[in-house]
């Protein structure tokens, strides 16, 4: 299907109705901004009490998607519009998008967390359904294995958090088996604490994130930001130039520093199924951040900035035919983000003092899981650019 | 090369030369005894004592493969043999070739185990060229880090061992950041404790096994077996029949039995990248032994029949081509095993009381690392096998 259609950002292929100018930038920037202003009534209609959790939420999320899409026409389009408007307004508008999206990130590695915990247990139960479980599981562990006083405490200590998730209180069921065979079943009390610990350091981080937020939407820094976005609901900031200049070779600038970035990737050991390469320095004393992801999640900021560029240039009619293309290859580098995080918050709880060497030992499995999911990443990235170079060429 | 040789055990492949009946059978297990009793010669000379370490450790090899041979022998081609002797025989066989196998695979897992924390850890440094640097390490630890009793004793109880491997007292060094960034260095002091740890364990376990190997040698039930071999070695007790009887029917009842065991196994999940399905239940109760390895474990050893049916049957001259088609799957499914015996290690080293939580971790990430080696071996059996399929067919 895709193949079908023409790509509207090389410039070699014919033009297709009008030559999308700067003004076609002005109504995506624009719809944008409207897109940006209703979420936020949203937000504030839906509130951030005990009622409409769900609906804050997605509020949030439609912010942040917004926001995304105008900072990233304010990059690639910079040379059309007013630069010192250009240069005030993104830097705000990646603070708005980077202050929201925390709470959002900290839930989603809790889940994937636990959820893994879970599978690497052969436990078929999801997390939302054993709650309270945790506490069943500690008072079924042997009498000689050791207390783990960092993994306890089912309250957290910060205040409590509308918006929180169903996996909150997700504890770690225990298999039958612990019961028939106490002598073995250290290893899945220790996936029991590890899992109490890691949801008690990142509902932590969560309710702090939460309090992050809410504050910055309270504050002043972000009611200029909401005018500025008004403003240009209504009014965009071009130059004098832009109404008669082409966008298609700013947007193929972008796909151009997307397919540099992706060829300096170690591509060719990506491809090789199992090449153990995610999990090297595994056990090196600097596993935050790991280093060798970084290209990796800078070639997921330019996917990005590529495929805004393609909506900027293409309107609303040409958005499936990018998302179809670009789809799956996004989607396996916010695999990779994920798990790459998800193995440093694994490391990172094996370092609080004091806990129990089975939680210990079911946070280093749970490290080399979600190291092994980021080469997993890597290769279903592969897989998807190797079959998007064949049919762009 | 090997599409140019006809399939010897193909019972509708045209027969080359004369049929083989049961005096080849003959000719091979004689060739095999004779070999079995020329590496006991062997052994005897080089002796066990601290002289001759590497003769010694040759010969034991010499000795199980011989043994190998000839009760694969005895198993496939039993109804041409009389049948109480093959009944008598093939247990003591299994015993020696089982006894002796045991101190080769403590010091093989040893060495993948301490590899595997090197390549863990970042290092490039091989286990041989570290010696000593274990201590060196444990006085680098920083003053917060607990004491590990467990790992502690470089001089492990047992009595010393001649056929000890350079790799016996190899440590980890801990990289140089360790000193820069003391507060972050417990992981890798970890991995040098967990290194410690399984040194002294499998060196235990390896120097027990030495001794009942040695014992096993000396003993009235293996001269028993000898004196057996070497009556085998003139005089092969063939049924009445067997010296008219086709062998190639029996060897092509051993490679179906071997197909069918491959077609069991789940060779469509195994064929998919980083299916994950090794580390599901790595934080079970049970991970000793692991009970889906259990069909990868048969397969191996049918194919190891079916090899040895193709050289019973083709003799020396069509060694080669065996070798060449069904050596990689064969080395395929050895590294499954030893990566599946050294994850369980691991595993197992992790439920040594008192032990540091960071030892903890790092056997964590050493098993979970194992068990995707066991995944991977999977994977380049499924990828074999294709390949043997597309060529046999």
């Amino acid at each position: 299907m895709a193949q079908q259609h023409l790509d509207p950002t090389d410039p070699r292929s014919r033009p297709v109705g009008p030559v999308p100018t700067g003004d076609a930038l002005a109504g995506y920037l624009r719809a944008q901004a409207t897109e940006f202003l209703r979420a936020l009534r949203l937000h504030r209609e839906t509130g951030s009490g005990a009622n409409g959790s769900e609906g804050s939420a997605e509020a949030a999320r439609a912010l942040r998607r917004s926001a995304r899409r105008i900072s990233a026409g304010l990059h690639t389009f910079q040379s059309l519009l007013d630069s010192d408007w250009c240069e005030a307004m993104r830097p705000e508008l990646a603070w708005v998008s980077g202050t929201l999206a925390m709470e959002h990130a900290y839930t989603a590695r809790l889940e994937r967390l636990l959820t893994a915990l879970h599978r690497l247990s052969g436990s078929t139960a999801l997390p939302g359904q054993t709650v309270g479980a945790v506490a069943a599981g500690r008072a079924d562990a042997p009498a000689g294995t050791r207390a783990d006083p960092a993994a306890g405490g089912s309250a957290a200590p910060a205040a409590p958090v509308p918006q929180r998730a169903a996996s909150r209180d997700a504890g770690l069921r225990n298999p039958p088996a612990t019961a028939a065979a106490p002598e073995r079943g250290n290893l899945t009390v220790g996936a029991a604490k590890a899992g109490a610990l890691l949801d008690r350091q990142l509902t932590l981080a969560r309710t702090r994130a939460h309090s992050t937020a809410l504050q910055a939407l309270g504050s002043s820094r972000f009611h200029a930001v909401a005018d500025k976005v008004a403003v240009l609901a209504s009014e965009v900031p071009l130059t004098r130039a832009a109404g008669g200049t082409d966008l298609r070779p700013l947007a193929a600038a972008a796909q151009d520093r997307l397919t540099d970035a992706v060829s300096a990737l170690p591509l060719v050991t990506a491809g090789s199924p199992y090449n153990a390469a995610a999990l090297v320095h595994g056990l090196s004393p600097d596993t935050v951040p790991h280093p060798q992801d970084a290209p990796w999640h800078q070639v997921r900021l330019l996917l990005r900035l590529h495929r805004y560029a393609r909506e900027a240039v293409s309107g609303p009619k040409g958005n499936a035919v990018v998302d179809l293309r670009l789809l799956s290859a996004g989607r396996a580098l916010n695999r990779h983000r994920d798990a790459s995080e998800a193995a440093a918050a694994a490391a990172q709880a094996a370092r609080t003092p004091r806990i129990a060497p089975a939680t210990a030992y079911a946070l280093g499995v749970l490290h080399a899981d979600q190291r092994h999911e980021v080469e997993a990443a890597r290769f279903a990235f592969q897989q998807c650019w190797q079959k998007e170079t064949v049919r762009t060429s």
